[in-house]
């Protein structure tokens, strides 16, 4: 059976200006790819509503899973709830659980829940919560889309929480071989070692290092005698 | 008149897997917003054709200029020349120019022009080369299309070689002020200033540091003097 398939949606002004990198995609694909799950795209977009309904809507429908990142703090640019709950054409609301979290957090901080903060419990109707083991305010998942926040610390403990509810596939295994020629002298090998290894993924990621052209060559694959034997034969014909 | 608009395609499994975190995005972005030209929207997607030419058509119908990144290397993995021609129904096949600069290189190097090499001179039909100044093989222009190499030095060298080629519009000025409370202290002060200047953008993004919390604002705009007059006026109602 295929491995279930799954799309990244980041939502920023900030890394469209350049201002911001971007490492929460990473983050993910690494996380997806031991559990089995294929990440097939990821889409960046302004903090501009029509772009993130429709980018909503393409992702949910295209891949079984869809993961957000981004665009639910308290600020007047943090739209991403609201703009969900339009793509699924659900109303969206203060919902009493979202808020009793956050009441309990700003009551141990001594702070105030403020019209701003009161806005980290808007959630769309039907959704469950994403716990925020980090600064308590919750993400939540709808249909396939797994809304979380874009802080990176808050993120990955969002991304912690939602893995272990997603049923994943095979882990993509790999081995990796660094061979010290250009990718011109060992394209014709690689070629026919992927012709002969259908099923694998053969990658080539070229490097020059203090003047040298270099190639590491990644094998994937979900089967290990399949990939090791790969890479046996691939070592053999370099003679590395 | 408002500015151009730009969408950028990643292509490359190591990116979707993890294995790699892509930094072109972010080289390509900055160079952008210096030069007056908004980055709407960013795709990574996988070695796969169907993606890439899917993807290619709908940046290209919807942007005013599109930058590729990967791809167009010498080994079997390499396919997005040839996804190119596809997206936009022209022929590729070996073209003259191309194959000059590349004989000279390899000859100079001392390395044989064969068969693999030779793939990185297919070029569109009706396109016109990117200088790679770094490792010779070209990128290539073909309608609103830049196409470029994966390997970030070589990335840089043709978005290098691109950027005077193009008309940019008024570049996007930005000023930040660093704030020592959590975003939901100041996001009421913030709207209203978002409400009084609506020609700027106001992000707010939010750090922990030494467990207290903070937001960095950016205020961006093409207006020196009204991107100054927000940021004086977000700092005496901040008291900073």
């Amino acid at each position: 059976m295929p491995n279930p398939t799954a799309a990244m949606l980041v939502i920023g002004d900030e890394i469209l200006s350049g201002r911001t990198l971007d490492s929460n995609t990473n983050h993910l694909a690494g996380k997806l790819t031991e559990h089995g799950i294929d990440l097939r795209e990821v889409r960046i977009v302004s903090d501009d509503a029509s772009a993130i309904v429709s980018a909503v809507r393409a992702l949910s429908n295209g891949f079984d899973h869809v993961f957000t990142s981004g665009g639910i703090g308290p600020t007047h640019d943090d739209i991403t709830a609201d703009c969900i709950a339009q793509a699924f054409g659900v109303s969206i609301d203060v919902r009493a659980d979202a808020r009793a979290l956050l009441a309990a957090h700003y009551e141990r901080q001594g702070s105030e829940l403020n019209e701003a903060r009161l806005r980290m419990a808007r959630i769309p109707d039907g959704a469950t919560l994403i716990d925020n083991p980090v600064s308590v305010a919750p993400g939540f998942v709808i249909q396939n889309v797994h809304v979380m926040a874009g802080v990176p610390s808050v993120f990955k403990a969002m991304v912690a929480s939602v893995m272990p509810t997603l049923t994943g596939g095979a882990p993509l295994l790999s081995q990796s071989l660094r061979i010290d020629r250009g990718e011109g002298d060992i394209a014709g090998p690689l070629s026919k070692l992927a012709d002969d290894y259908p099923q694998l993924s053969i990658g080539s990621y070229p490097f020059q290092k203090d003047g040298k052209y270099g190639s590491n060559i990644v094998i994937r694959g979900q089967d290990s005698a399949q990939v090791g034997a790969a890479i046996e034969r691939l070592a053999l014909e370099m003679g590395v």
